[in-house]
């Protein structure tokens, strides 16, 4: 068995909804962490049929009084010894402030707790939960080690302080106003659209080709207060659920802040560029010098971080993992694969729910991708230089 | 990566209890049945803290309302597309009605599914659960391909027909009682204790090692209408919790009822004894010669039946995980694995909560054994010829 990266017998707390069909929350989270050596105590917020997606399904959700009774039976029996805490959906603000409080205990408690925060709330423009669990972020905000907001949620996470993100200037300020006034030191913004200006900005290695532009490319960012790193990803068709969630567990699962890096393709002899060891601010990490293997002429070093090698890690195993759900689903008969059609959805909803169910992760047929059977193709992500000076 | 036999897309519909911490119910069984190529439906039956083990344990169980809740959203979605079905702990009489309700929908609407049923009830002499679920069960035995009732439940299960497992007769009774009044075509008692009247009549190629008796041994049976397998396995001390979970899906997982069997080291030209042959009754398999590989003088061929092939891989699976929890055990401090004292264990709770911790199989970092990386020593369930007339 190859266990690419041995979990050393760690632990993950996962606190995030489930479903009985398909794959998103803890389903899509639970059996990755556990293919990468992890023992992982699982919390349900919700028990649902199936995701929302589906527009119906059945079930509850779990209440703040019995997640409550679950941490009080845990505490009692000193079961609550996650050396990883990874929250996800909680739809309420009396769950999620279950939650908080389990969170504060926790940090205090645990020294060197790794608290992987992915704040969901909505994708698309669509809200997946109460409005009232905003103050109670912002509140879980200063505990997390790393969170994973998509483009929608930091937006919407920082509504309160009216900042929109339209160009440089006000993502700056958005991810200033995380860092410093939320005290977050890594954010990953999971998936963000194209936007002109941001396309018009991107460096010559990390830009996508001009004609694969078109076919709406997402970009991937990793930031952190002097060191950002980005990656272009090609947009699959279609709306698949559950990528977030795979994508946080798997970063979560490589993210070793204390570990040092060890790269086996650098040369112990190069010499790293002074700028790039000066725009270090934190202590979670060596620079290793890699060369950028697209790209040799326009960046030939870029910095390497704990976090960027767990994101580029995660990055191509979930679009791995995207990539066969995507050509699985191509291949089922055509009422499983109709396109999105709003007005024939809502005649005839099973039309919806059969692509949905068509769209479902290919988690376990994709299990050798997650334990990282395929290895060294991954898609890297780039080093940003310069990115503050936009 | 390798799965040792490829589940071709099968889907599971697991119906048990859920722990948040350790691996009993789905939590023993999910992730091996994931490892080894299934999609699994995950439906959860309670939602605790804990197994009961421990003594004391927050959160709920899941009501009848509830799960019928997530079979109507399931079927309102067309997701009730298992192939096989696994039910384990269902607490109460209302909500195993629910579960039957739906085995029963299943049975009717899907060809081939198989169904095992693990009653769980109880075990070592106390009741899991409620006592009215035992004529819910009685429902539910003729829908069963396989039953894996221990040697507790056989006889609970059977009191309503005052059958007390004593002696042969007793238990050809009760397994005809099975057979031919609830129509179980496959029954497989999960593990018995070697009675005098056992021993006595154990064929040599079966019975343990003389000094190896006192340990106390564990037999397991494997038991259809006219083929009966059975194998010693040493007793491992101490009582861990979750291993009939985990061999019932290990079971079902490699249970394949009419795949052709392919024994890569028999020898075609091989006779295979007529009284072999004319004892199999059912049209599941095909006997194959095998070599009993640990005592060639006494019984040269035995048959091997899919539930026999089955079986065994599962036994030998959950043994050495056994076997791997046992010795991590071993390594803990004093405090996290002081011997059994009732005495000693009602006086300072966290004394058994803390041998219990240690006792959780250690089913992540076993997962090679699961997934059958280490092949081919399994201990093989051997033929007993002569079982009904004893």
């Amino acid at each position: 068995m190859s266990l690419d990266d041995a979990a050393d017998s760690q632990r993950v707390l996962s606190i995030q909804s489930h479903v009985v069909f398909g794959y998103v929350g803890g389903k899509a989270a639970v059996f990755p962490l556990q293919c990468l050596g992890y023992d992982v105590d699982v919390v349900n917020t919700v028990n649902f049929s199936n995701h929302s997606g589906y527009g119906r399904s059945g079930g509850t959700k779990t209440t703040a009084t019995e997640l409550n009774s679950i941490f009080e039976g845990m505490e009692t029996n000193e079961l609550l010894m996650p050396t990883r805490l990874l929250t996800g959906y909680i739809p309420g603000a009396e769950a999620l402030t279950a939650v908080a409080q389990l969170a504060q205990k926790l940090k205090a408690t645990k020294e060197g707790l790794i608290y992987l925060l992915d704040p969901v709330m909505g994708d698309a423009g669509q809200l997946y939960v109460a409005a009232d669990v905003i103050p109670v972020y912002k509140d879980l905000l200063p505990l997390a080690t790393v969170i994973t907001p998509n483009w929608f949620e930091v937006e919407y996470a920082l509504l309160l302080t009216d900042t929109k993100l339209k160009d440089f200037p006000s993502l700056h300020t958005a991810l200033r106003i995380l860092h410093e006034k939320y005290h977050v030191p890594h954010v990953v913004i999971s998936s963000i659209p194209l936007k002109p200006w941001l396309l018009a900005a991107l460096p010559e290695h990390i830009k996508p080709d001009a004609n694969s532009v078109d076919s709406n490319e997402h970009l991937l960012y990793r930031l952190r207060p002097s060191i950002v790193h980005a990656q272009c990803v090609p947009l699959i068709p279609g709306y698949f659920s559950g990528v977030g969630d795979l994508f946080s567990a798997l970063l979560l699962a490589r993210f070793h802040p204390t570990k040092p890096i060890v790269n086996g393709s650098s040369n112990p002899g190069t010499d790293i560029p002074n700028t790039i060891h000066q725009n270090t601010t934190t202590t979670d990490g060596i620079l290793t010098p890699l060369t950028t293997p697209s790209t040799p002429s326009s960046s030939s070093f870029f910095s390497s971080t704990p976090l960027s090698i767990a994101a580029s890690l995660a990055l191509h195993k979930t679009h791995s993992i995207l990539l066969l759900t995507h050509s699985s689903a191509q291949s089922l008969p055509y009422e499983e694969r109709q396109p999105t059609d709003d007005e024939l959805d809502a005649l005839e909803p099973l039309r919806k729910t059969r692509r949905m169910r068509g769209r479902e992760l290919a988690l376990v047929r994709g299990q050798g991708i997650i334990r990282g059977d395929v290895k060294g193709q991954g898609r890297q992500l780039v080093f940003w230089d310069g990115f503050w000076d936009l």
